[in-house]
């Protein structure tokens, strides 16, 4: 048996999965998991990831793996997208808990509310109240890219595959990138990596 | 010049590196920085931290380290606390996302506001609206611990500082313990580790 990922390319949790898989050239079945169809929520999931998130990876001998960025440390050890060189390691860190917790709960909570619900009048005003923190989120990620190529050293990292995620559809978000030419640079950095794939 | 710390002992997040620093025998200066006085938001720190957040651990060459469970990689690599292992690892890192991601923002929350804002009317519907969270973040905690000693394999790591940090003073954020009987026995079981200190 193959390597099992459960979950939603659309999710930029899942596609970083996705996106290191195709990289690094992992073979894997790939099950559709929604959380828009309440599929994170039932008995049976609940029993993989008690947390009710997506992405879970089974291995080949039923070892469940969660939380999105603990997997991809889980597979790219030993490869180059993680360096050795322990505060370099910090550094990936660094940027991937700042994803968790500054980024992802405002960028992809906007994006979901717009893209995934249609942005209903009950979800307005926290739409409305995620715009400064996701403005300040990629103000951080600015003021390393307006003058770094990548965000950890000088190479392509796990980093760079965690914030990409959610900060490639922005605009699904309704948020508006022209102030961040560093930004911008970068994503075009990303996907002329080897073994890019898209989203959908 | 020794390693220095800007923080405040009664920030969980800033706790974390105390207590790891006080286990592996860790020289340090401490700076007091408070988020209540707006200290993490003047120029100059901004300058150590654009993300404008405490923990900071300055190094004697002068390199700056930002995020609390990036900084306990840092200084935990190689000791006990942190396994060799490759899923080892990954599994501290599950915990480690998992509580920036639905602990910290639920339970700590609720303590910040509860405790040093002294749950002001204005911010008493965000206070209540974080209770369900606090408590399935709980729940996940519960499901492990009322059946293992630690939260990853058989010995104490840095998944256990990690949600140590907060989950110890979850009466401050007025969450009940009394249904967590695994949770309150892990507290118990920290708290006698060799070198652990206090928060106050």
């Amino acid at each position: 048996m193959p390597v099992v990922v459960y979950g939603d390319i659309l999710s930029g949790n899942c596609y970083k999965i996705a996106l290191l898989f195709s990289q690094l050239g992992i073979a894997h079945e790939w099950r559709e998991v929604l959380v828009t169809r309440g599929e994170t929520r039932t008995a049976d999931f609940l029993l993989k990831n008690p947390a009710g998130q997506i992405p879970v990876v089974v291995l080949d001998d039923g070892t469940v793996l969660t939380q999105s960025n603990a997997i991809l440390h889980y597979f790219a050890n030993d490869s180059e997208l993680l360096p050795a060189d322990n505060l370099l390691r910090t550094r990936v860190l660094e940027w991937q808990f700042f994803e968790q917790y500054s980024h992802e709960p405002t960028i992809a909570v906007r994006r979901f509310i717009n893209r995934f619900l249609g942005l209903p009048e009950a979800r307005q005003a926290e739409f409305d109240a995620k715009e400064a923190g996701s403005y300040r989120a990629l103000d951080v990620m600015e003021k390393r890219l307006g003058e770094h190529e990548f965000l950890v050293a000088n190479r392509y990292t796990l980093a760079d595959i965690s914030l990409y995620a959610y900060t490639h559809v922005a605009q699904e978000a309704r948020l508006d990138l022209d102030a961040y030419p560093g930004i911008r640079r970068w994503l075009n950095t990303i996907a002329a990596q080897p073994g890019y794939i898209d989203m959908e």
